[in-house]
């Protein structure tokens, strides 16, 4: 069966369309600038040549209808017909407490969804367009919504509740939810697999290292505690978002620029992190080692970040067997992850096999054979993994 | 030599007077409601009984001659006139950069300390007028400045820098300072000397879990990292400051309630930690040991944060050797150092001595002999370390 996966933003649309039995990726491709003056759709069929339109796309179901034309084209197509498309993935950004897990999406689903626009009032809103844009075009096909924040829901209380009075997590819901949680899931699951060991028995720490950064503590089975909160700008230093930081410097900005809140937060999700952190020298942690004294301090700062939260973890679960690299800088920035676990971690028993840690993108063991806790770099694939649940749902 | 430490607050001042030699109290004592209405000193000679006076302080001058007056009294006082105080040490909270270390009280330094101001618009004011009381009544007496940010300027910069447009750290140093440095310092050296080691060699975690909390890590006679920031707010939970959080759950409580952010500072200064956790119970830690489920689930979050900090700084320094807990939780009780000890910290290899983790408030080691990382039970003396700092620089 074909699943179609869709990740909807407010004004792009990634999709990919996988065989699920085979878990082969079938086509891929991106909807730019929907709504906006310019709007193209490119296309990639797997082992075929890239495909660029320009088209005029005013809104998501516009957007659909090209990437629904692109997949079946007679010549450059994958499919024949939309009959062989069994089922679409969304990725929903927020689903707030009511999904620990992945679901058919109903018209009590899309309500529940849209509760929780409050709490992700840029995602949540393009992903129910999304989701009604194929529901037009796609009659009849189910439609599964796999959401950011699932995998986290496990987390016990003392992990998931902010110590500020509890009446705001009865009346708003103010807790810290977590979000990549598809790739956690992923990532996590595919080391106890590479292990050879079961899942359940292990305690794993996953660091997802890419412009949005956050890292996991999957203990027995289950996510205990993760660094991204109400929303993602928590925890870790990212490419442009500070992570974390003393609540009243908001304040204290406030008082010295006369900016309001919404003004300050878009200084912390847009730029700060290692942006900010090198005087704007850039966000892409690849321009940052360059060899200069800003990209270093924002590399070091980073790095230090990180280890800190693999250390908290491993005091959190009392313990750990498995750190797991992920997403672009995980993968394959050799250097961060060498700063990382030389500069700060042997006190765990790890040792870093040096050859083996030259790795980039693929899967690899990279701790010495002897490391008291191994240390993985796992590409992560959260398009196969929404493809496996939404299967998962509808075979 | 007689050191008269004072600790100066906005309507309020402690004091000791400590013999320098000796290292032994005194007397001590606490002005109260200093420019209200209802005024009163309380004064405490060393083995003697507690003295308590209703009179008018309408100012800090008029506090300080009244606590001269106690030392001084023919009957009741502790010393027979003013010229047997050899000097005075202040408390000064925020030293800004200006500071790694106790200094003679110039005008040059009280410049430095009122530039700093900004950084402690409730504190260091205060501070300042106690060394304009003490300059006026005790001419010729040397003031001696001992700030609460000193110890923590040794940290390097990837641990005080936060993840923001760094023109905000050169503009307006906003950077983390830390404090209660005068605690962490004299407990980290306590620990050394008890353990009979040079302090040049050890990784020291010092928790100082007081109404106010914080924690550092001290590396090699260095401190590197500590919880506490540009304010006292951020880090641990405590008493009734929520410690971090996500920093966009301030731009959500101000939509939702049309707070500004001077209101929600206030919520998260004053109605929060443990207090706003428990649904408003207590932000005394005894009253949470009732048994209630209000009170268990603010421990347990106080203990998992606590216990995450000391494994974030296990990864800072690349080891731990020590754990030291200080100040009124810390050195009493019994509980939230078994949870924070037991529940998540075994993996460092550590054992606890159930029959010595039975202290309060003394000095003890409560680690098992062949704990690999060793627990101390340390009270803290902040009016000691305050009358040493200025006892070394005066003699």
């Amino acid at each position: 069966m074909n699943i179609l996966v869709i990740n909807c933003g407010s004004s792009s649309l990634k999709f990919q369309l996988i065989d699920a039995e085979t878990e082969k990726l079938t086509a891929k491709g991106l909807c730019e600038r929907i709504g906006i003056d310019g709007s193209q759709i490119t296309f990639s069929p797997a082992g075929g040549e890239k495909i660029v339109r320009q088209v005029p796309m005013p809104d998501h179901k516009e957007a659909i209808r090209y990437v629904l034309e692109a997949l079946t084209d007679e010549k450059t197509g994958v499919v024949k017909s939309l009959d062989e498309i069994g089922a679409v993935g969304h990725r929903i950004v927020h689903g707030g407490e009511s999904f620990a897990e992945a679901t058919i999406i109903t018209p009590e689903v899309k309500k529940a969804i849209e509760d929780c626009i409050d709490l992700a009032p840029l995602h949540n809103p393009a992903n129910l367009i999304g989701v009604d844009a194929c529901e037009a075009l796609m009659p009849g096909v189910p439609m599964v919504g796999v959401f950011d924040t699932a995998f986290h829901q496990t987390m016990p209380e003392e992990a998931y509740l902010y110590a500020i009075p509890y009446r705001y997590y009865e009346q708003y819901k103010i807790r810290r939810y977590g979000f990549h949680g598809t790739s956690h899931d992923y990532v996590s699951h595919r080391a106890a697999e590479l292990l050879g060991r079961p899942y359940e028995d292990l305690k794993i720490i996953v660091c997802h290292l890419g412009n949005g950064a956050s890292v996991s503590a999957v203990k027995n089975g289950r996510c205990v505690d993760t660094s991204m909160g109400l929303t993602p700008l928590e925890g870790l230093i990212m490419g442009t978002r500070s992570g974390d930081l003393d609540p009243a410097i908001l304040e204290f900005i406030a008082n010295k620029e006369g900016k309001s809140i919404g003004e300050i937060m878009t200084v912390l999700n847009k730029e700060s992190g290692v942006l900010g952190l090198s005087g704007g020298l850039s966000s892409d942690f690849r321009d940052l080692e360059n060899g200069s004294e800003e990209g270093a301090r924002a590399l070091k700062a980073f790095a230090l970040r990180t280890a800190k939260y693999i250390g908290a973890y491993a005091a959190a679960m009392n313990g750990v067997d498995v750190i797991c690299f992920t997403a672009g800088v995980g993968e394959n920035s050799v250097n961060v992850r060498a700063s990382i676990c030389k500069d700060y971690l042997g006190y765990l028993g790890i040792g870093i096999d040096d050859e083996a840690a030259k790795v980039r993108g693929e899967e690899k063991e990279i701790s010495t054979p002897d490391s008291k806790v191994k240390v993985l770099v796992i590409p992560t694939n959260e398009e196969l993994a929404i493809a496996r649940q939404t299967y998962a749902l509808v075979k």
